[in-house]
């Protein structure tokens, strides 16, 4: 894949306060941009990061033709780059692509076009542990048109941001049952634009009760855990660990949320992926069985749930010190990503 | 309000071809933009039409907090120039700002803004029956931010476009089962940009099995009709006229439908707003009580249905002669809209 390349004049790598990284704010002096037109894809640039411009009529502003990705980029000791598991999220992208009436990215510039982009900016990628360079791949309609119909060009872009060590303490989570994230039938196993402003108000509320997150439950029976926030969700229970199934379609298949089943099941622990309810979880804290829980996602990696709010039940999860997965988790998967332990599954892909 | 306007040194409203408008393909010379930030409205402005600028972590991009809606002007034989109902658009549109966590838009920016615009912009009002100016307001986030959060900073705009006469033949339509387009708990009820870009792979490929619209039907059983393509749905079954009701919170509160309803409870005819199942239209076809049926909208204002396919079984309508309503209906919108008819209702807004 040829891909023209406008370099900046002068670098603003060495503005990043490596003990200040603020996520989002600061995004690093390239961008990738390639456009999609009359059934093809034309030449990626690479291009300095800045605005861009479009027509007010533009159609995924009006009709949201518009999906995303979460990826995360490392560098190791010995200051090598690697992408953890970019080829899974170039996968997912392309479900998200079909289901939105979208054309596939091909790999040549979604991989390449994202290696060519992390290469130039290798200084953009922090070396403290627990940072690393997020990955903003994402994609939507260019159509300058307001009848409703699905657009027929398109634009993929990749911008970058450094991410500092992401640390919060135990979530507290609401179960909420009022609104619903994602239905059968819907796009809740998609990374599209709409999927996430609709979870907007619920969140804004949750907040406002003194909640984290939402633990959001399934729109037909109201009952069975799907995701929180915006992360897959494990439970353990007993010996077992549990994360709902993705049968439904109203799931994101997260990158992480297999990692962890793989790293899991390797230790030799169960883990089941099937519908769990609210119910079975409350019955296993009166038995004393829900030992843990937690989200996982391309942000937060693990994040351990410290209690629940179920219709007013207040569930306190075990403290840390009885952790046994998600501490064990979160170091295993650090260790493999910073290079400290050998890469056995070829989940990093090296950049330079 | 006070509003700066820019005005453009030369219309392209001469360019215009009344005898060939097409929709969404030309936009007027000027447009509306006002921004909200810290908490309330900035001045709002006129200015030539043309593009906007945006960072490429703009918000709405990657979590489609972005509404909009759907208004006409017409111009009637005297050349005066009124909006059909937008101060209902106005109310609907803070409803879809609230369910998307955005701000309410002011009266004084949303309707003057829209009278300041249209006024500037009356030369672009087509006089020819059936042809009006349509208008789009919608609003954005404008956050310079990837983080998952409700953004803080907004942008409204309005831009207008030409409309010609629409006229499409009755309508085939197929009822879908596989795909849901809104669900108890989410966003069906707003113009949210995402559930329209949610429901264009359904109706691409209802388009390629020779359909032109989806009938969607309920997500929790499958067998209420919800709404047709982005039209609201009317069954003429016996003497009476039965609409889906609004209760769950999945159909959009059309105006055009509220219109309707007033309308033909004014002419004596009987109007249901109730759950209204699949079987019972098939029902009442096979006792030869399936009389009419019909979508409305800003867009097409009254769309006969032909056919419905339901799993393959073929439900033919009765044929044009035979309407007692959805014929009178479209003349007595056009009648009231181009001033040939004394508007008791004040549905016409009076601009120039």
């Amino acid at each position: 894949m040829n891909i023209s390349t406008l370099k900046v004049t002068d670098s603003r790598a060495n503005q990043i306060d490596a003990n200040n990284i603020q996520f989002g704010r600061t995004y690093s002096d390239h961008m990738l941009i390639a456009d999609y037109e009359d059934g093809h894809w034309k030449q990626p640039q690479i291009v300095p990061y800045g605005d861009i411009s479009m027509s007010p009529a533009t159609s995924f502003i009006h009709y949201g033709q518009s999906i995303f990705e979460g990826i995360k980029a490392y560098k190791n000791a010995q200051g090598n780059i690697s992408i953890f598991r970019p080829k899974d999220n170039w996968e997912r992208f392309n479900v998200s692509a079909e289901r939105m009436a979208m054309p596939h990215v091909p790999e040549d510039i979604f991989i390449d076009g994202m290696k060519h982009l992390i290469t130039l900016d290798k200084d953009w990628v922090p070396t403290s542990d627990g940072c690393s360079l997020y990955i903003r791949p994402f994609m939507f309609a260019t159509d300058e048109f307001i009848g409703v119909k699905p657009a027929e060009k398109f634009r993929f872009m990749i911008i970058t941001s450094p991410a500092g060590a992401y640390y919060s303490k135990p979530t507290r989570i609401y179960v909420q049952k009022q609104y619903i994230r994602a239905f059968p039938g819907g796009i809740g196993f998609t990374k599209a634009a709409g999927n996430y402003g609709a979870c907007m108000l619920p969140s804004l509320q949750t907040k406002q009760m003194g909640y984290d997150q939402i633990l959001w439950v399934d729109g037909l029976e109201h009952k069975y855990v799907q995701e929180i926030g915006t992360m897959n969700v494990f439970f353990k229970l007993g010996d077992k660990v549990i994360t709902p199934d993705l049968e439904a379609g109203t799931i994101l298949a997260g990158v992480t949320r297999a990692s962890v089943m793989e790293l899991l099941r390797d230790k030799g622990i169960t883990v089941e992926e099937r519908p769990l309810s609210i119910d079975e979880i409350v019955a296993a804290h009166e038995k004393g069985e829900l030992r843990e829980a937690f989200g996982t996602g391309t942000a937060a990696v693990i994040a351990p749930i410290a209690e629940l709010n179920y219709e007013g039940n207040m569930i306190h999860l075990p403290a840390e010190e009885t952790w046994e997965v998600s501490s064990w988790l979160k170091k295993e998967l650090a260790d493999i990503r910073y290079g400290r332990k050998v890469d056995t599954k070829n989940w990093m892909y090296k950049i330079c």
